[in-house]
């Protein structure tokens, strides 16, 4: 891969083929050198999970000059981790984990194999930005996403990001969002999470359930800020330790 | 289950037959109730990961009056989930997840299925407490890590956690450890991850690799507690938004 030109890495966790990665690293060949590099078939929720019961391989797909695209089978972490310590030989100057088909608002960010990609990214050092459009029917549209994706890289090459922090942007599903707003990862959770399948003797249980965010929630959490027609762009830390609590624990023990 | 004593649930990522789950749920039946609801297999290095491309299910095992053990086909996050959506009526007055073998110390926080499961518990409103013990042989001894389990949990019982907060607490693999030590999550990472199979023709590669903290890291680093024989005591936090960084990113934009 020849250097004139930024050198992109893109992944997902809706596999390789989905509609979200393949338009995005259509649009981004525009921006610089694309290697994709994502899961060889869908691993939604997967978190951060990795796989060391059984080994990993991967496979190179489509092989250009400024455009790779490889299948691997493992986890979006997983996939991240063998490109960049096995396959992957100059370190990229950003990475891309999306488009994910489906929203990763609030506390999604922590179940998300989307979100889990771009945090290993920015583990590896490399600018990482996880992007993801809420829309949960088949055939949705990527293309504003793509342009919002596009503005969005372009500044985070221009500037980098600090030590650690990595960004999670969720996209909302309307034909011309308003712009790309700051916000912080909106405090809620899930409730009524499964549905029983009634017709199976052993009682199964679909999970499903409905996001609720607290009644107290500053405006500018990244719900509020997709109800409102924008682009949600949170900056999330590796380091998840409270140390505003660090004292007061210490005076349990 | 009457409720004089406290409601424990304890569960784990290494299976409901691991050692450190039957070692800790029998330790913690002098503190209360104990409901053990864990992976029917050992599911490691799970994360956050959900289950929504199948359903899941649950077995009862054993069935006391003060200790109840199920065994559930999800993952960590899965298992407090239906445990607690579905299964158990009453609000747990703590959640224990471990003790697993082997630590979850630094960057672990992120991958491993034990946090997951703490997270989740906390997500729940529940006080929840990671537990790992830094062994990595068969035949561990969780006796210290028991002793120090309880007394933290009793800490935990009377003076409960902040909303959005969790405990990561990992233990040294030595006889008599020092104490329990709060401190923060090392800055580190992993490298040389893979061994590459050099018996598979399709290139295999089996993750690996060496945890190095950065050396700039200050002495509470959760990482040089242990070295220094302490447990360590990481507080944890839900919600990952870098607020040190938000105005800065709005000047991106």
């Amino acid at each position: 891969m020849k250097k004139e030109k930024p050198l992109i890495i893109i992944t997902n966790d809706d596999g390789v083929e989905a509609d979200g990665i393949v338009a995005i690293a259509k649009a981004f060949r525009s921006l610089g050198s694309v290697v994709v590099f994502a899961p060889d078939v869908p691993r939604s929720g997967m978190s951060c999970a990795i796989t060391f019961t059984h080994p990993i391989s991967y496979r190179l797909l489509i092989d250009k000059v400024y455009f790779k695209v490889y299948s691997c089978t493992g986890t979006p972490v997983d996939c991240v981790k063998l490109a960049l310590n096995e396959v992957i030989t100059e370190k990229p100057d950003l990475l891309i984990s999306g488009i994910n088909h489906g929203g990763n608002q609030g506390l999604s960010v922590h179940y998300s194999g989307t979100i889990g990609a771009a945090f290993e990214g920015c583990v590896f050092g490399i600018p990482s930005i996880a992007m993801s459009l809420s829309h949960y029917q088949p055939g949705a549209d990527f293309s504003e996403a793509c342009r919002l994706g596009i503005i969005l890289a372009e500044l985070v090459l221009q500037r980098g990001l600090p030590d650690g922090v990595y960004l999670n942007m969720n996209v909302p599903n309307i034909p011309k969002v308003k712009g790309i707003a700051v916000g912080r990862q909106s405090d809620g959770r899930w409730v009524r999470e499964f549905l029983q399948d009634e017709t199976d003797e052993k009682k199964s249980y679909w999970l499903a359930g409905d996001y609720v965010i607290k009644g107290q929630d500053s405006p500018d959490n990244d719900v509020t800020l997709l109800l409102e027609g924008y682009a949600s762009l949170v900056p999330c830390k590796i380091d998840v330790t409270d140390y505003s609590f660090m004292e007061e624990l210490k005076k349990y023990l």
